[in-house]
This record gives C-alpha cells, structure tokens and sequence, in this order.
C-alpha cells in the first residue's frame, strides 16, 4: 500500500515517495495514561514509507509537531496538491532516504487525524470523549509509538526524529525505551518549556475555553469553536515565526485602497501580515480540533525532562542512543540555549551527543522548511 | 486644584505630588481629523503637576501609551492605594521634578478614561459614537494635545517625553510643530512597527472583533466584549515583558494541587504565570474600552514616519527640538535597533540627538519601571 510509486509531479524536489496511503492500527490493549485515567483500546494512524529490511534495522520514527499528523510524505492521489509536512526530508535520495530507510509516521495519542483522540467516538458511552479523554503526556505519545513499533514487529529503531514537540517525543523515546532506540534526532526542542512558551499556550487556550461554541468541551462537530481555535493559532503562528523573517517576507505592505475615516472600515484586515495570519487561522481551523489543541499545549506546558530525578542528568542517566540536538538561531520559541543544553547535561554524563546550531532568520518553523545545511546534519548524523 | 500636598504615604519614592484631581478641558472649535472626519466638539482630560512659571517656559507634556490616561502621578484621595502610571518619575525631586516643571499629562483623543472617544456620546445623535468615530492617528493625538496647551497659555513646552505609543507622539510634536517645542525624550518607541507588532495588534482586534458581543462595535456599556478584550491583554502583556523577565518572576512555578486525569481540571490555570496573565486580562477589562483599544492599535499599525517625504531624514528636515531615544536591551517589541535608528537618521541631518540604551531584563515596559539609570538621563537631558 506504501510502496513508493515513481511519478513525477513537478514538485520542488526530485525523489518524492509518490503516492502513498495511511494505515491504521487498532490496539485491544488498554492504554494506562501516565496521569491517571485510561483507554480499553485504542486506534493508531501512520504511514510507512521505504520497506522494511530483513533484520529489521532501517526503521526510523518521524515524530510531528503540535498541529502535525501521520502524512509527513507523499500525495494522496495525482490530483492531491499538498504533499506531507516533510515531504523535503523524506523520500528517495532525501536526507530520510526511503531507498535505505523504513520510515514510520503516526499521529500522537489525543491527537486529531485519525489516531484516538477527544473527538473520537468512546465505545463505552457511544458519545465523542471530549474532556473526558484522559490527560496526555508526552511519555504517553511515546508509550503509543512504542505499541506500534512493536506491531510493526520493529524491536529497535534506527533513529527517532523530529521537531518541536516531536523532539521532546524522541528524548523521551530514548529515556522510556533506552534498548530500543538507536538515535535521537531531536530539532527546534526544549527539555522543558520556559514561563513565556506557557504563557502563550495559555493565551490560546483561553481563546478556545472562552469561545461560547466551545460550550466546555461539549461542541458538536458541526459547529465548532472556530473562533477562538483561529485566534489561538493566528497568535501561535507568529511565535513559530521570526521578527526578521516577518519583516522581509511582509513588512508594512498594505493592500491599496481608499482609507475610509471611520472604525467601519479601518479596522479590516489591509497589511499582507494581517491578511496571512487570517488564512493560517481560517485554514487550521478546517483541519485542527479544538480540544487536542487544549490536550497536545496542556502536554507541552506539563513535559519536564527535569522531573526525571531532579536534572537532565538524571533523566538522561540510562539512555544509550547517539544524540544530535538542532538549534536555529532565530528561534524564540525554543531558542538555540534550550537545545544547547540538552546536549551540555549528556556531555557532562559522558553520552554520546552534538549540537548543531544553524543560522537561518525563519524562526521556530525553520525546522520545517528547506535547509540544505539541515539536510547535510541528518545524513551525517545516520551515517556515523 | 493640583497643588502638591504633602503627605507621606508610606510609598516606595520620597517626594510624591500627593492628592491630585484631574481637569476637562471643553474644546468647541471642531476638530479634522488626518484620514477624514470630524468632531464639533471634543473634551480633554488632562492632569497638572507643579506650577507654570511666569514665563510659562517649565512645562512639560507627558505623553501615555497604548493603556495609560492622563493620570500620571499622585493619589485622587488618601484613601487611593493606587498612583499614576509614572509616580516613580514625576514629583518633587523627582526626574520630572515638579519643582521645578509644571508637567501636563493628557488622556488622548480617541480613549475612554475622559477625553473624547469612540464610546463618549456624539452630541448630534445621542448615542456613543463607537465605530463612528474617525480613524484616529498620532498627528491627531498631538493635534489635540496642541490645543489643549495653547489653552494653558503655553507657546512652547520644556519638552515632551513618554514611551512606546508616548514616544511616537514625541517624535510627532517635533515634526508638526516644530517651533512650540524644546525638547523630545521618546523611550522604548519606533518610528514605524515592523510586521510582527502589527501581526499582534492584528490578533488582538481579531479577538475582540470576533467576540459576538462586540456586536461591531455597538456593545452596551453594561456587557462589553470582555473576552474578547481580555484575550488581547493577555497576549499583549506577553510582549510587553522578556522571556527572561517572566522566566526569573515565575519560571516553572505550579500551584500544588492533585493533579486530576482528563480534561474537566488539567485546562485549569495551574502555573503562576497563567494565573498573572488572567489576572492582567481580567483588571484591564474593567478599566479599559474595547473600541479604544481597536482605533489606539490601528493608530500604532499605521504610524510610519516615513510617510512624511519617504524618509526619516525628510520627516525630520524641519525639527529644532533636541531629541533624546532611549532603547531597553529586552525590549523585543520595540527593540533597540528601530530607537536608534531614530537617532542615527537625525545625526545624518547634523539634528542634535542622542541615543542611550539601558541594560534592562524587563522587556517593553522596562519604560514604567524603577530606574536609576533613566532617572539620571532624563536629569541630565533636562539640564543640558
């Protein structure tokens, strides 16, 4: 279903993985959650892209972001037009090279894209969980890609890799299951988030809370609280951006128009940045639920590798895999120092570990976005 | 009415103005505004501190931000626990030393605490203005601020001085009436905002405008679009401080509590930053009109001295006032680089001015805050 198929679609970079599929796994096995509360069973979204050798050795777990999911490669069909959220990294001859490499890519647990979230159906009552789901942690993302690893009939992963809230997935990845992870490519992270980065989720957390279509959790599917979701990300986006990269891709254009001399029309959107943060806000709310917003920031504000023992140190004590952490210069949201010392605690403890900090102006997203110095880091870094 | 009293309140700084009161003054001459629109009439609120001299020569205009008023310094009553917003700058021996000067300070127009504004009442109609009232900008802030001295008596102020939205009205009273001022002292301000300030005033409108009280504009005074207001103070407040300023004030800190397993108590502000921020949103609402709060953000977005000839050079061409910016090291709002510039195009054009930065953690607001360092310059600047 996942076999690569060599089509040639125009696209940016040659060696898509063409067309692809999503697979599901259905877990019977209840899911205890690490705050408390529990799944009897559970359902798993991923995709595979590249096959798996013999001995079961290439496999390598992309792990996404906030408002990522499981299709990080390919299209859908020909007619598709978006291809994956990494789509740039991995494929044939890409720095995830799926002519060596099995590469696997699910939705977190609580998630909104097919894997077992709020807004799914909980067979016990026949209702949606809403705020009834259990509280997610990133240890229980994790424990969730470990089942499906597992099913895949992987027993140890070549590399974990992400960014964001994806690199907190792969350090504690390797923390959980030390023997059954090889490397931990950890981009744009943070052990933990500092006052400011919850100070923001707060703030979109309340747009969504205070939205009265929210209705504490309760929404119906048709009518969602699209307004404050949209306001929560118009914030987000600007957090996942740079000052420098803001000011040359928008600056102070403004649309022409006559001015009108009062609040009537004064007050509509007429700077390029203001119309662009409208059609981020307007498009994530189409795709994104509401209340894994509130689930995966809760998880983000909650993860603290300190909580391990008191250090990094000590959290990092049993890990065995080979570490590169990736900082870009630009990023204020989990700046380069964040990801810096991650790396500096598993020196001082005598692991194996780089930090790779790469200049570049697009902010916190620079993860995300074409980089041929990042490229270079992963091949590098799968090689040794 | 605004003689000093003194009387010691126990407060943090010798030499306070003591109980003040404020004044109106009712201008009748109509007013135009720069982007079209009229008022007949219009109010100003305005406090004094001090004594003109004879010559009325001493006295200064203090010029609010984005959330300030006219209420700059001193108590309304023994009773009042709270000072003006600058009590640490303005009063006897003080930086603005009310000894000395005679300092005005004015509520601007377009705002709610006195001064005319989008929810006073237009006399033709009987009804707040609310959208009705014009596009507001800096040139009419300053143009208002012009009448209201004239109305003193005063043909030329000491200086003007104020920070972020103060300071561009500073740099505007130099530009529009080059010959009524001595001197302009702007802190933590920009001669333009880039992307990503209006990329946040822009989400702070959404929220309000998409809070369905609002009701475009036309909310009643006794349900006002609080949300809505609530969530942009919020955000704002975010920007008005430094990561690090909030990481050293709250870092992680959590109130204790059991930790419960789904989403009914796990979204409730837990951390001490969330509870600050709540704290802030909810005080400003009480105090603050939303519909202001839409035509000050527009007033900042649309600033751009550029726009006088193309240049801050040919903005500053005609200006004789000596011309002090002060920047704040965390400032990330208004970050130091667009002070200087400020300062930097008026030594092109042999203007006299100086540029001064202050090491601070505190952010944007480093302006409002205990400052020896700023004390001493503005000193200095007054004497020189």
């Amino acid at each position: 279903m996942n076999n690569p198929v060599d089509i040639t679609l125009g696209r940016e970079y040659e060696g898509d993985v063409g067309i692809v599929a999503y697979s599901d796994y259905f877990c019977a096995e209840p899911l205890k959650f690490e705050l408390g509360g529990e799944l009897e069973s559970f359902n798993v979204r991923y995709e595979t892209y590249g096959r798996l050798n013999d001995d079961k050795s290439n496999a390598i777990l992309v792990c996404h972001a906030l408002t990522g999911d499981h299709h990080a490669a390919g299209v859908y069909s020909l007619d598709d037009r978006k291809s994956g959220w990494w789509n740039n990294i991995i494929g044939p001859n890409k720095p995830l090279d799926t002519n060596k490499y099995f590469v696997i890519c699910s939705n977190c647990i609580g998630g909104c894209r097919g894997t077992t979230g709020p807004s799914s159906i909980n067979p016990k009552t026949g209702e949606r969980y809403n705020l009834s789901f259990p509280a997610v942690t990133l240890r229980d993302m994790v424990a969730v890609q470990e089942r499906l690893i597992t099913h895949l009939g992987i027993k140890k992963l070549a590399m974990a890799i992400g960014g964001s809230m994806g690199g907190m997935q792969c350090l504690q990845w390797a923390i959980d299951f030390p023997d059954r992870i090889g490397k931990v490519c950890a981009l744009a992270t943070t052990s933990r988030q500092n006052a400011q980065a919850i100070a923001f989720n707060e703030v979109g957390r309340s747009a969504i809370m205070q939205d009265p279509v929210w209705n504490n959790g309760d929404y119906k599917l048709e009518r969602v609280p699209s307004v404050g979701l949209g306001i929560a990300r118009m914030m987000a986006h600007i957090t996942y951006l740079s000052d420098k990269g803001l000011e040359g891709k928008f600056g102070r254009e403004q649309r022409e128009g006559q001015k009108t001399p009062d609040g009537k029309e004064i007050f509509k959107p007429s700077f390029a940045i203001e119309n662009y943060l409208h059609y981020q806000g307007q498009s994530f709310v189409n795709r994104f639920d509401a209340n894994t917003y509130l689930y995966f920031t809760r998880a983000l504000d909650l993860f603290d590798l300190r909580q391990y023992g008191g250090s990094l140190e000590s959290a990092f004590r049993d890990m065995k895999a080979k570490v590169l952490v990736v900082g870009f210069t630009s990023d204020w949201l989990f700046p380069p120092a964040q990801n810096r010392e991650i790396v500096k605690a598993l020196l001082r403890i005598k692991k194996t570990a780089s930090y790779a900090e790469i200049k570049s102006d697009l902010g916190h997203d620079s993860f995300l976005i074409h980089s041929p110095k990042l490229y270079k880091l992963i091949e590098y870094f799968l090689d040794v």
